[in-house]
C-alpha cells in the first residue's frame, strides 16, 4: 500500500479524538496523580502515626494540626481552623460479653460499644435475651415477651444489593435507633449484628440515638461480630433459656472545642463563587479510619494540590474542608454550613469522598436536571479513566447542610464491594487501602472539580438575583 | 459515612426496570450467585488445602482431583479428565540474594527464580552488574561492557495506565526474553525488576524462555523485589563497582502426564455446538495462586452450577475447562485445540477468566464486529450490576488456540488496579480474594454465557457451511 493512501486511511480511522483542552488538562491529573500523588504518603501518616481520630480525642486534634500543616505548605492562598464545638465520648476499657448456656458453661464473643452507648453496670449485664429482625419486630411481641431481656437485633445486610450502601440502609436503623425503640418495651439492653456483608469476628461500632429517651431510661447497645451473632442466633434456636452478658464502661463527656480545617485557592475571575471539595476528619476509633474517612480527606487534599500543580487556576474559590465529627454528631458539617450562611458566601459546587479509598466508578449528584445534564455530556472525558456512572443519589452528610443554597452537590462514588468488611471496625487500616486506587480517585474528583469550574454550574431558575 | 437520609434518596433514585424474561434470568443468576455461590468455598479448598499448584507438582494433581470430584457432585452430563503431557520446574532451595558494596560489606536483597530459568553454579554467582532500562539498552552498552557481568532490568511499569495489563505488556518482555537476549552479549545472569506498580519486599516469578540458546549457554535468571530494584538501583549510582551475588538452585525435569479436567452439559437444542468457560487450574508455587488463576476456575465452575440452579438448560452444549499449565506452557489449552480440532468440534464460544478475582466490570472480545455490536445490545442488561466494559480485545491464553474456528472469544474484565500486587508472588494468597468480588465475577459470565446460548453467536459469512 502506498504511503499516501495508508495516511489517509489512518486519518479516517482513528478514533475522533481531537486532544482537546479538557482531554490534555485530565490526562495531566491523572498522570500526575499516578506518579507524584501525595494523598498516600498523607494517608500513611494520619493512619499510621495518628491512627483513629474519635471527634474530642488528642488523634483528633493532631489530625488538625497535621492536615493544617500539610495545607500550609501546599502554598494556597489561605488556610484555617474553623472551630466547633464537638460530642466526646470515650469508650472505657475493651468490651467483654459472653454467651452463658448454663451456669459455668460460656462461651465469649465480640462485641463493641455503639457510639453514644451508654456503660452497662460496673459489674456488666447479664440477662435473657430474645432475637428480632429488626424494630418492626418489637410491637408484635409485646413489652410481656421484652422487659427486663436483652434485645438481639439480628436481620443481616442484604447479600443481592449490588450497592453495599442500599445493603446498609436497609439495617442500620437496628444500629441507629435500636436501643431507644427497645428501651420502650422495657428492655435492659441491645446486641446489634455488626452491618457488614462478610462473616467474620470484627464488631463494627457506629452511630446511635436515644432520641428523646430521659437519661435515666437509656439502655447500653453494643454491636457484635457477624460469626458471634451467627453463634448466639444458632445458641438461641438450640435452647430460647440461655443468658448473654456484657460488660461496657463508655463515657459521654461534656463538648469540647475542635475545628474543620479549610485550605483555599482564591478564584481568578469570580471569588465570590465557592467551590467545595472535602471528606471528615474525624473516625472511630477502633481502626485508623483510613477509608473512613481518611481517604477522602487526603483525596481532597490532593485535589487543590494537583490542580495547582498541573497549572489550573481556577476561575471560582477552591477550598478544601476536612469536617470535624461527621461519624457522631456532624457538627462541622451543620457549622461550616451556618458559616456560609452567615457570611452570605455563595456556593456553587461541593463534593465529598466518604464512601472508602477504592476504585472510582463515578459520581452521584444532587442537583437540577440541567446540571446532570451537563455533567453527562461530560462522560466520554471520563471514559478512558473507566469512570461512568452519573447518576442521581446520595452526595454526603458533611455537605447536605449547604443544600438550601443553589449548588451542585456530588459524592465521589467509588467500587463498594469491600467497604462493609471494613467500615468502622479494628480491620478499618492503611494496608487495605490500595495506592493506585486512592490516586484514581483524587484524579476523578480533581477532574470534575475543573470542568465544574470551568464550565461553571447552571443556577436554578427559581433563585433570584 | 452516617446513613440518616440514604434510604430515602436510594428509593428515589431507582432506575426504571421492566422484568423481562432476561432480565428475571440474569436477577436469577446474580442472586443465586451472592447467596448461594459456591465459587469462594471451592477457592478457599485449592488455596487453603493445596496451595500453590505448579504444573507437575503433587499440588496440580490434587486440585485436579479435587475439582474433577466437585464437578462430578453438580450432576453434570458429563465430566472427564483430558491427558496432557506438561513440563516439570521445580525450585528447589529457596534463593538468596545480596548486593556487595565492597568486600564483607552485603546487604541481602528478595529474589526469586524465573519460571523455566537454570540454577546459578552450586555456590551462587557472583559478578559485576549493569543496569539496563530494557532489552534494547544491550545493543547500545555491546558485549564489552556487558561480558562477564549480571544485566540487571529495571524499566519499571508505567503507572499512568490505567490499564495495569498495559504497563505489564509494557515491561514483560525484560522478563520472558531477557535472559536469552543478555546471554547473546556474554551475560553471567540476570535479575529483572518484578512486574508490581507497588513498591514492595515481594519478588514475583513468571515465566522466561531461552528461545533457542543452546542448553550450554543458558543463563540463570531471577526477579528482585520493588524495592530490591530500587536499592539496588541507587546503590549502584553510587557506586557501578558493586557486586551482585545471587543463589539458585532450580530445576527443568522431564514432561509429567497431568490433566485439564473438563465438565459439561448437553445442549438441548443444539449439542453439536460447544460453549466454553474456564480458567487454568495450574499457578505458580510461590502464592497459593488465588486470583491466578484459582479464582477463574472456581468461577468458571459456578458459571455450570449456577445455570443449572436457576433452572436455564443451555441450547448448546456448554463446557467448563480448567485448563493445566498455562504458566509455563500452555499445554492444556493447546491439547485442548488440538482434540477439539481432531474430533471436528464446532465452538462457538469461549471464555476465559484470568484476571483475577476482583470486581468485574465487564469483557473484551476476539469476534467480529457483528458479535461484538450483538454483545453491545445487551449493554443495559448488565447495568444494574455496574459492567459497563464490552470492548474488543484480548480474551484468555487458554482459549486463544481455539481461534482458527469461526467462534466468539471473550475474556473477563474484572478491576485491574491490584491485580500485580499479587500477580505470580507469595501474597497471591485468599486472604486478598473478596467473597462479592468473586461472586459478582461469576454472575456476570454466567449472564454472559445465558445471553451467548439464547441468542446464539453470528457466524461469520466467510466461513463454508
Amino acid at each position: 500500500m502506498r504511503i499516501a493512501l495508508l495516511l489517509a486511511i489512518l486519518l479516517v480511522s482513528t478514533p475522533f479524538f481531537s486532544q482537546s483542552d479538557d482531554e490534555k488538562q485530565i490526562k495531566l491529573i491523572y498522570d500526575h496523580a499516578l506518579t507524584n500523588g501525595k494523598a498516600y504518603d498523607w494517608l500513611n501518616y494520619l493512619s499510621n502515626q495518628i491512627g483513629g481520630r474519635l471527634s474530642g480525642s488528642v488523634q483528633a486534634q493532631q489530625a488538625v494540626d497535621y492536615t493544617k500543616g500539610q495545607l500550609d505548605s501546599l502554598g494556597l492562598d489561605r488556610v484555617w481552623l474553623q472551630p466547633v464545638m464537638v460530642p466526646k465520648w470515650v469508650r472505657g476499657t475493651p468490651e467483654f460479653a459472653y454467651i452463658e448456656t448454663k451456669p459455668g458453661l460460656t462461651t465469649n464473643v465480640p462485641i463493641c460499644a455503639l457510639g453514644g452507648s451508654v456503660a452497662t453496670p460496673d459489674g456488666g449485664l447479664k440477662a435473657s435475651i430474645i432475637e428480632v429482625k429488626g424494630i418492626e419486630d418489637l410491637e408484635k411481641l409485646g413489652e410481656e415477651k421484652i422487659a427486663g431481656k436483652i434485645v438481639f437485633y439480628n436481620r443481616p445486610m442484604d447479600a443481592t444489593q449490588i450497592s453495599t450502601f442500599a445493603a446498609y440502609s436497609g439495617c442500620v436503623d437496628q444500629r441507629y435507633s435500636g436501643a431507644a425503640e427497645a428501651g420502650k418495651y422495657g428492655a435492659l439492653g441491645v446486641i446489634v449484628r455488626s452491618m457488614n456483608l462478610r462473616l467474620d469476628d470484627y464488631p463494627h461500632t457506629g452511630s446511635m440515638s436515644y432520641g428523646d429517651t430521659p437519661v435515666s431510661n437509656r439502655i447500653p447497645a453494643a454491636a457484635i461480630s457477624t460469626k458471634g451473632a451467627e453463634l448466639l442466633s444458632t445458641t438461641l434456636t438450640l435452647n430460647p433459656d440461655i443468658k448473654f452478658h456484657f460488660r461496657q464502661s463508655c463515657k459521654q463527656y461534656e463538648d469540647v472545642e475542635s475545628y474543620n480545617v479549610i485550605g483555599e485557592i482564591r478564584g481568578s475571575t469570580y471569588p465570590n463563587e465557592v467551590m467545595i471539595v472535602g471528606g471528615h476528619l474525624d473516625s472511630w476509633d477502633l481502626g485508623d479510619g483510613s477509608h473512613d474517612d481518611g481517604a477522602g480527606c487526603v483525596q481532597s487534599m490532593d485535589v487543590l494540590r494537583l490542580l495547582k500543580e498541573t497549572g489550573y487556576k481556577p476561575k471560582r474559590t477552591l477550598r478544601v474542608v476536612l469536617f470535624m465529627n461527621e461519624e457522631n454528631g456532624l457538627r462541622g458539617g451543620n457549622k461550616y454550613a451556618e458559616v456560609a450562611r452567615r457570611k452570605n458566601e455563595k456556593h456553587v459546587f461541593a463534593l465529598e469522598s466518604d464512601s472508602g479509598g477504592f476504585t472510582p466508578r463515578g459520581f452521584s449528584f444532587n442537583c437540577s436536571e440541567e446540571n446532570l445534564k451537563q455533567v453527562q455530556s461530560w462522560k466520554s472525558l471520563f471514559e478512558p479513566y473507566l469512570i461512568h456512572m452519573f447518576v442521581k443519589g446520595f452526595s454526603g452528610a458533611d455537605i447536605r447542610p449547604l443544600m438550601d443554597q443553589d449548588l451542585v452537590l456530588a459524592g465521589l462514588r467509588p467500587d463498594s464491594q469491600r467497604y462493609f468488611d471494613h467500615h468502622h471496625a479494628e480491620n478499618d487500616t492503611f494496608e487495605h487501602v490500595n495506592k493506585r486506587e486512592l490516586e484514581l480517585g483524587a484524579a476523578t474528583m480533581a477532574s470534575l472539580v475543573y470542568l465544574m469550574d470551568k464550565y461553571g454550574t447552571i443556577p436554578s431558575k427559581k433563585i433570584k438575583g
